[in-house]
């Protein structure tokens, strides 16, 4: 190609990423259909009312065109009023909220919003993989601060709670040019619920350095510890940070690319600039839907329901490590289990590809797991700088927002890793 | 605010933009309810059978969930199949079309491939007022050319076609950085379609000094003159250029967001890793009503029917020009009419708003019109830098995708004109 027609440099990198590497794990494998545990979309439809409200907007022609760029005011409304109770105030939906396509570019926008070329942001490892490009998109510079497992997990079954941050890691990651920082609770793929003296500590920080905190809740109606909201903490947190939440993940379509910001208006209002450069305005009629979901979902008891369904099938799942006496980390929120397989043996002349070979041994056991056992799941590693990979080497990532009949199918491949394991 | 919490430049700007003004000009009036000739959204429906199918799409589990992140595959079959007998050739579904946010996003992925910070963009004047965020975002610096509307467009009405680029005013517009340029045929606001000779005159600029050429074809089905694609001249020229469509004009559902950009493999490739890192996926069930929309579209006669209706409703509303005695450009594409205004005399001492007053005098046209006869229309200047913005002061652009009776109030009340007309 003519060095004229060449790609930007945010585009032009080639290191093939997780997901191609997991998909053509799954086409080559002789265990077909292959058994996917491994993105993060529902095996399962969203609930009917939900459905009803989205068939209905599209019959109204003013639901089928451009909606206001920061959303449509009944769904602004409707979030104003669901979150009331979890915030203990309500948001004004003029100001406060803004609706995006999806968390992704609900994030993307206020990284727009507020990075210019060199300013640094903190992330967390593992982190959710697009938080990274979407930081380097207008120029920022991560600065990363691993979360470390718990020193017994390859021996025993332990709260994903005891997944941590070193305080005096974070602080050192400091500097005068942070100017935010990403936080994930419940976090993907840990399942960890931030405690609120770890939530407090982290916001201390923030206010003593003024730095904006970006605080990634798609999973906040999936908690089974107590959940709190960072921006809760205090009215000075709140001035802060902005939180963002997701129809997908609340409502079990990640395909209606539906999300949200919320914070003080004087944040708001450049998040929703931005948002209007990226995308103009959102999907109408899914909007009108998710409006109509929260308004009712209380009253369908729909929020309890998720909670229960959503432990249950992780109840379901999990069943299998405990027959094989492989420990994992017992998730207190979303629908990710981090499994630690240390125990498990691979072949030693077991045939990787070499750009499977040359990536930490997760990426060896979930290639094995797809070819020998038709599981796909995802190495977590891909989600660590190549400085702290070896952190989780040993772990994969399953998701269970499947139906029962592929969770039962997976334990059933699963248990075939019986005989790779040294007890 | 504390300087450490401050927006990026890029979203800092506060000069109010035209679609604030025009809304706030409409909530102020006491015409109530305005008339909407200004916003280019449908005030009816997309047909049935697409409306069906999104509905049952809302049915399927996996349609519901993320789609990859090229788009749907049975979309993109239809896309190819669909543009076929148009293209001359069968686009190939895996690597020469992606699936995009509306055409919007699209264009956004394309400058996001492309553009390095001082990269060149050629973009002419009036330009549709997105471009110029999404060029700016991944720092690329516009060069604007302006358009000319015929010399005697104040005294008769002409034909759009009468609008013309300076090719003198173009090539020096081109510097050894100019990397893209952006076409718009059928053209918004214009209403004119390129002729063959024009894009094969600006084709051979760009082969000569290698320039992607970005073609935004969304209105790419309602043409009243032949119209020519850029990208189907030759195969060289298909080799740089990009092709953008967008599913919310081809199916009156401008709030659905499923756009696509087509294009030859090697500039695809990362137009779908920059989309795939803004917004991640598109609109599940909407990707796939649109894929069945374009399987149908032709059997049910729809194409056709589109032509028919837009110019049905053009040369329904044209009929007050007529009748007043003032002149426009007559379409040969798209939904919006570019209507000269010269010949109304605003009263001398009307009280226009500061913000409107140091406006060109489209802009006092549009905020008169708003005020004294309820029908609001769009001050083109704004798609103009400052130093060109005079070419377009007596002009109006008026969109006519609105049902029957919209059309009729407008032209009921757009009779009030005629006691400013000096004839
Ligand atoms: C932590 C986290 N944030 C954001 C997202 C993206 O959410 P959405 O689908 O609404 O863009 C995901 C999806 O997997 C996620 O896991
Ligand atoms: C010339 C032009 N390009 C692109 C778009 C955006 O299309 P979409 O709604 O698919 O993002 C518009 C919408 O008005 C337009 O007029």
């Amino acid at each position: 190609m003519s060095a004229k027609l060449k790609p930007a440099a945010r585009v032009a990198g080639n290191r093939q990423d997780v997901w191609t590497i997991i998909n053509e794990a799954a086409a080559a494998s002789p265990n077909q259909p292959i058994i996917n545990m491994g993105q993060g979309f529902f095996g399962y439809n969203p609930p009917q009312f939900i459905l009803n409200a989205a068939k209905q907007a599209l019959d109204r022609v003013e639901c089928n065109q451009y909606s206001p760029t920061r959303g449509r005011p009944r769904l602004r409304k409707a979030l104003s009023e669901a979150y009331a109770p979890l915030w203990g105030r309500k948001l004004d939906p003029e100001t406060e909220i803004t609706i995006t396509t999806g968390a992704n570019e609900g994030m993307l926008s206020a990284f727009m919003a507020f990075i210019e070329p060199g300013d640094e942001v903190i992330v967390f490892e593992p982190f959710f993989d697009q938080y990274i490009s979407n930081i380097e998109m207008p120029g920022g510079k991560i600065v990363y601060v691993p979360m470390h497992p718990p020193k017994e997990g390859g021996v025993k079954t332990l709260s994903a709670a005891e997944w941590t941050i070193d305080f005096n890691e974070l602080e050192a990651a400091i500097t005068p040019r942070t100017k935010m920082i990403v936080l994930n609770t419940p976090h993907n793929p840990v399942g960890k619920v931030y405690s609120k003296q770890e939530l407090q500590k982290i916001a201390n920080l923030c206010l003593k350095n003024e730095i904006i905190i970006l605080s990634d809740e798609v999973y906040d109606r999936l908690f089974y510890v107590p959940f709190t909201r960072i921006a809760t903490l205090s009215p000075e947190v709140e001035k802060i940070t902005i939180t963002v939440g997701s129809a997908g993940k609340n409502f079990y379509a990640t395909g209606w690319r539906v999300g949200w910001l919320m914070g003080p208006a004087n944040l708001i209002q450049y998040v929703a600039a931005a948002h209007t450069r990226i995308c103009y305005s959102s999907v109408s009629p899914l909007q009108e839907a998710c409006a109509i979901g929260f308004e009712q979902a209380e009253a369908e008891g729909f929020w309890d329901s998720c909670i229960q369904d959503m432990q249950g099938r992780m109840a379901r799942f999990n069943e299998v490590w405990h027959e094989l006496g492989v420990p994992y980390s017992e998730p207190e929120g979303g629908y990710f289990v981090m499994v630690n397989l240390s125990k498990v043996e691979l072949p030693a002349d077991y045939p990787f590809p070499p750009h499977v070979a040359e990536r930490p041994r997760d990426f060896k056991l979930a290639w094995f797991l797809i070819q020998e056992l038709g599981v796909a799941a995802i190495p977590p590693s891909e989600f660590y700088t190549e400085a702290n990979a070896h952190i989780v080497e040993d772990y994969l990532r399953f998701a269970v927002c499947k139906p029962d009949d592929v969770l039962e199918t997976a334990k059933e491949r699963l248990r075939g890793l019986k005989k790779y394991i040294k007890q």
